[in-house]
């Protein structure tokens, strides 16, 4: 099979790969679409994410869907031709995190496109069958691969306890803030503020669920003003951390999702005076079925943040459209 | 002012009363509309409600909405003309339950149209100011009565933790049902079942945010196998909660908010082997702020709700159009 | 190895049996001691249990504890020789239940001594590696097998969200309902309340942390002003819940552990009331590792439950032995 | 009646000030003694605290308790003579946080011992009726006022979600450490460890229920090694609170209660990677009920903390011998 593999920072080189085999527990999957994430892009330009970094060549690529084309020797062959998405994880099912529901917290945890394992850059992957879920014909092949990001997404709704009538500020309008944003408003949340220093951002953003879009330096007095019960950063840049902290009633929630530098200074009498509760996002669990229905009954539209489409030739053309203008999310179509 | 007086069963009679006189920390508001709810039909037809019983005439009516008129001592004048939605309760500041959050458990309540205390289908009411919700000039007269039984909704919805993503089925498609079915589709719920066995009901359900409508009877089958979430039963009927408890998943939760008969036989073991969790709703706290933005917001449709308005003076015809074909929502408005 | 059998109910043979093989991620077993549960005295004396019927010959036990005496192909060689005290289930990974942290409640369990599955009233037994816990030295092998009561009553407490301070009512002062008043008090409940018609076991359970013992009927007045924060059934009579659900102050916790009849009257208008929550407790997960640490610190004193131990040729006689005065719990030792 | 009166930092007067009348819900209470905190220090020495700023004379001191000598005119005269513990705040009735039950959090709060409200260290107070808690003989004067440093520990143990078999670790062995050290105990962790650079304040914290007391530096490899599922920080140093962050398991809970530094640098990185939850404590709502069964009960031993006892004309010398060695506790006794 063709991959596009990343052999170094800003080299990216079509090989020929063996197509893999499924274990047993596993399935087969012809890839159709994958998303580009700002993790890919941060392999592909610096050869490193946080503390992982690249020291061979690596397929990247885990937001994916496709086509199940042979299954492992423990797996219904019902399920051979079935249109999926992919959940590109494959913890250990015996750690303490994976036994209490949190499996992504898994300390043995094998991830798609993280140094070690390969990504959907590809014709063909493998994954647990119970990781490759069912998507209705109602759900397009770009909106399966993005059923990931919708899943980071869904993951920080759920931790910001996001309800009918919340108020919740989201700082960043990149894919993430908008597949945030849409989350919120299919939440019941009353009012969605969003900042980026974008004013094309902010527009996008007003089209995928915010209710009103600012400018984090222009308006910040009415986003401290704002006395939200959640906050969700999709920045990953101090100031807008800080701004969000701010912003919080008390007893708020802020979510952490965006990834940035390592280390902030953080206002603890604020967060102990307020009893803010802090936390963060690392990945997702047990978020796919919600993610599939709600793609597949329109509480959100996944198709429409979809801004270009790549054969896989041109992956590391897809790489670096994410700094064009008016791109929201580029899609990788391996099969093209 | 004018009164609609229940002075016995099936006796509604127009009376002259005191405008009453604010407390310190009251208002006082001209009641533009209120809703007609099932316990005041069973008031009004039985002189009765589970425990309380009818022994002295009685103002019924606890769904409401005006303009504040006057205020007390301790109140801002600013607040003369401001129309309010009205959380018609009044609970002790002091008891445990309170001080826990769970007012609408205190012990000590004073509640409109619980013997004991008059109700609102009169032309003025008095009310805590903070009980009195301000609400924009997008929510009609009509809507801001119906923040009330919205807010039974919406307490419904959090006790069975709805969100993006959750199959819920709810047994009945009245008023109640009806709320709860547009509160569960504005939470994300992407399944919404609802079962009634009258086909206009059920049509009406499709109207207001469910997914699916479907027949107690002829469709138990389907409903027995429909594994969800959460089950909210707004009918009251022994056979509807049997069949809830019976489609909902492992560590499901149902959500009793019909009133009914006071006992109904459980199937213990099944609760058991399934760890579901089973609970009630009591009106409801903290829900009004809630209320009020979704309403504002077109996270739901209230005036859709209303199929007819009444004059104070034919308060006795609203009580009886309950069982009107067509009917879902009577709204007394006591100035017209 | 030697195992006794339940061939039909009220007959235990001890027969020969093959030494079970581990599988690649199971260890093997040597049992050193197995308690007896009610549910096994229920296969033992009416050849069912619930909706689960006898129809084969079936080796009982599920509370058992051992040494390590053969590891499978995946699993560290470190183990062997190591002292375990063994989870008895065996969850399918892949369930949307297992996944969510719920394993206890995956619908393709295999537990031992549940027809299908042989239990541990023999010499050899495996598991899967995981679910054999190490226990220090510290906890005898009576205690090690304990743990699995222990654990039930940990997940009742859990539901119950005991905590300092917490009132709380147990009904039944059976094994289970002592070893719920043990993690009631370890929890800072600070009113553990227990009832049994047994004057025994009502002494009994104030050796085992209740604060007050009271007898169900005669005492009913002083459970039913009791305004306890939870309440766990351990008895499972419908009189018994029926009062515990009446002593609860509002928005109090039911949780139902006993085993009784498959349906009870239910207060519906009460739970509603009050806002109560009724819940049940199958089993555990998750739990063992708190148990191991219960155990080996002294928060909880299990080998003082143990009133008998008998060899494996006498397993008939441990099951019959719960009904004998001064029983609590009764081990079985495979190796004497 | 005499009052301990802080003129300005390091000096107070005692002089005679009118004996305040209770508003008709509260009651008048003769103190007999009143604990010396952290809080009450900061004022003496710096006159300030965070953003609070003495600008006038102020009576400090809010651990209190004593005897109900006059009650208000909305009082039950029972209670006169009753020995109270004071839950020395006054909030809101009406705001959204005290609705929600959060009433520590109100904005509009009235505190002891925060400039415009006076304290404790007096001869008389007044506080509303439900906030003066009934204390049983069983715990003394001393322990009455220490229910106010213990309910600091509840509401820590509370957001740390301390349950059985928790493994906890708490920076700080001062005062709130070793109350924070007894909760824990009291709530079933089963690994309570605890870190002081005095080797004093650590044999201390043996004694008062931690397991392990380690020393911050020296032991720093064994305190990162911990893997704790919560942690409790009791210094406000950074160091401590860095220390404690990485102690904690995935998903484990940090709770800041020390103060310290307004600002902290956070890793962010490890919060996120493995979704750490950090919240702060400010004060406590609801505790009391728990605080006084607790003490009452024995699950933790109030009276061993009070290491001096201070007539009301000594209050300074009270105020300073926070630094003496040995010390823990000191409390004053106005009636002495």
């Amino acid at each position: 099979m063709r991959a596009a593999v990343l052999v170094r920072p800003h080299e990216v080189r079509l090989e020929e790969r063996t197509v893999p085999k499924p274990a047993p527990d596993e399935v087969l999957v012809r890839v159709t679409a994958v998303g580009v994430c700002g993790s890919d892009v941060h392999f592909y330009r610096e050869g490193r994410l946080g503390d992982w970094v690249l020291d061979e060549p690596l397929i990247l690529g885990h937001e994916s869907g496709g086509e199940i084309v042979a299954v492992g020797a423990a797996v219904a062959p019902e399920r051979l031709g079935e249109r999926v998405s992919i959940e590109p994880q494959h913890p250990s099912p015996s750690s303490a995190e994976t036994l209490r529901g949190d499996y992504n917290l898994d300390p043995h945890m094998k991830f798609y496109a993280v140094p070690g394992t390969d990504g959907a850059f590809c014709e063909y992957v493998t994954i647990q069958s119970h990781f490759a879920h069912h998507v209705p014909d109602s759900v397009s092949d770009g909106a399966a691969a993005l059923l990931e990001p919708l899943s980071v997404a869904i993951a920080a709704g759920r931790k910001a306890e996001l309800r009918p009538g919340s108020r919740v500020l989201i700082t960043g309008a990149g894919p993430v803030g908008l597949a945030i944003a849409q989350v919120a408003r299919a939440s019941g949340a009353t009012d969605v503020l969003i900042t980026d220093i974008s004013a094309e951002r902010r527009a996008a953003a007003l089209r995928f669920g915010a209710t009103t879009a600012l400018d984090p330096v222009a308006d910040a007095t009415a986003v401290a003003a704002s006395h939200v019960d959640a906050f969700i950063d999709a920045s990953g840049a101090g100031a807008a951390v800080r701004a969000g902290l701010e912003a919080l009633r008390p007893a708020g929630r802020a979510v952490l999702v965006g990834m940035g530098l390592a280390e902030l200074p953080f206002p603890v009498t604020h967060i102990q005076n307020n009893e803010l509760i802090v936390t963060g996002v690392f990945r997702y669990a047990n978020t796919w079925p919600a993610a599939v229905a709600m793609a597949a009954s329109g509480h959100v539209d996944l198709d429409a943040m979809i801004t270009g489409t790549f054969p896989l030739s041109e992956t590391e053309a897809a790489l670096e459209s994410t700094t064009t203008p008016g791109t929201i999310k580029s899609v990788v179509a391996p099969q093209r």
